[in-house]
């Protein structure tokens, strides 16, 4: 029988465990149980004053109010803290087939605009121009038809659209594509830039008690989805790109650094609506087929 | 040397600690470390799936963007969790000679308007009136003259003045008292009522999902404040009330429950500008004297 007044900091614990037993559905059981365990033993941990446990509640308070219709904070602390990247490789180990995920980042805000194979999806945009080929395959390397790229990315002064009220209306620096018969998908863009997470907010405060850099390795974002496969959200690096090493949401993977190779050839250049010399990334991205889906009758 | 690409599940934690060892305060250090083991720890416990991480990263936003000026949902959020009542707990363990600490909860975001000893600090409410009186004392039972009392309750239906908005201007159930050379204070109120917590927000959603109540018991809420001792955040439970068994946010402690007395002497009604017949709660609320205080030259 637990006490039910006049705690001390264990039986307090056992308490609050008692207090969600009869949670009806059994995950967020689990979930709130481990919560109040880890929470607590956190809290006896650091045994905070008064006044740091008011700091702590009105640092999340902050956080929350930071956000906005383009505007994630949370997302934000949980990259830095490496929490994000944790969910993503406890996830990732249960697709081993498929390209490497890494996290989505606080950017995926508002929709990408459907595009076209080729398509020019910064066009607001001043900089170097790549083009970005790649398939969707299976793990045995058939391609998959018809599957959805989600492509998202900073500018070549390391902003999002997002970040530039200037640009109307959203959708610079994004688009949505469909694979074609050969698994294909195509798009010209900026080369992007490394830059630093938002540090305006209480993210940047954080970051800066710490005496930490704000930076994140140049990339483009992916969300790659199809019917009867596990979605995949990863990024591709620029290989040479600063801050490889240093990633301030540890989210990089030497499997995702992909070479952008300079084309001279005025007649490539032509064919794809750009100006010679342009930098080529081609990348195949692996999904995973879903349990349900393998274990279908179909299969 | 700690790597910097291609984590696995434990070589993340010890990255994101080694990305705080250069934090230049120790206190900010020790518990950044703290909360990246002890949150990732509880992240590797329950293996979330990427929806239930964007789930968790839409409840805390929607937790700060419950707060106002006059709502507090992070409290309320740490209250439910026990994180409130352990961390007082903590700190109480080291005022052993005081009153008992209890929390702080939701309800002190406006300032309590200061009131004369006697006067009515819920003129606005009906109800059952009560006399209120005390004295703030040294744990050796001398009077702490020029004791500031800060006031703040329930009205007899259970809410907060800040939960009525077509009470204004706020300070109603509130008010900021000095103790005088007795180290005695007083004032008349409303018998306070036992009351849910908010439940129209997210910690709402949250003891549903538990199928936990909301209540708390009936309480006036003190903080207790002098130059030379510890502040003092407490309550005083209303005996007999319902909840005292099971208070929402683990805050009842015996020692704080107390007995309001009926009293039928229509000289004394009179005297404190009442009518026959009301309630009389004593208390004397103890303070400890501080650290610094008990070490200066003149003690």
């Amino acid at each position: 029988m637990t006490m039910t007044t006049d705690f001390d900091s264990s039986t307090l614990t056992a308490a609050v465990l008692d207090s969600f037993e009869h949670t009806p559905d059994p995950r967020t059981k689990q979930i709130l149980q481990s919560l109040t365990r880890h929470l607590h033993d956190f809290v006896r941990d650091i045994e905070p004053s008064i006044e740091e446990w008011g700091a702590a509640i009105d640092y999340l308070t902050a956080t929350g109010q930071k956000c906005d219709d383009t505007r994630q904070e949370f997302i934000l602390l949980s990259d830095v803290l490496g929490v994000s990247m944790l969910v993503e490789t406890l996830n990732d180990a249960e697709t081993p087939d498929a390209t490497d995920a890494t996290v989505l980042g606080p950017f995926h805000v508002v929709a990408s605009p459907p595009r076209d194979a080729g398509d020019d999806v910064s066009a607001a945009s001043d900089g170097p121009r790549c083009l970005v080929t790649g398939r969707v395959l299976t793990p045995a390397g058939e391609p998959i038809v018809g599957a959805t790229v989600d492509v998202w990315q900073a500018d070549t002064h390391g902003f999002y659209d997002v970040q530039q009220p200037g640009i109307q209306p959203l959708g610079n620096g994004r688009g949505l594509f469909t694979t074609d018969a050969d698994g294909a998908f195509r798009f010209v863009s900026v080369v992007p830039s490394y830059y630093p997470i938002p540090t305006d907010g209480p993210v940047g405060a954080l970051l800066n008690a710490a005496q930490r850099h704000p930076n994140r390795p140049a990339h483009i974002h992916f969300i790659v989805t199809a019917p009867g496969f596990e979605d995949l959200t990863t990024h591709i690096f620029v290989a040479g790109s600063p801050y490889l090493d240093s990633d301030a949401v540890f989210a990089v993977k030497q499997s995702l650094v992909t070479t952008f190779v300079t084309n001279t050839s005025a007649e490539d250049a032509a064919a794809n609506g750009l100006q010679s010399p342009f930098e080529v990334a081609d990348i195949d991205l692996v999904l995973q087929p879903s349990p349900a889906s393998s274990a279908s009758p179909e299969s």
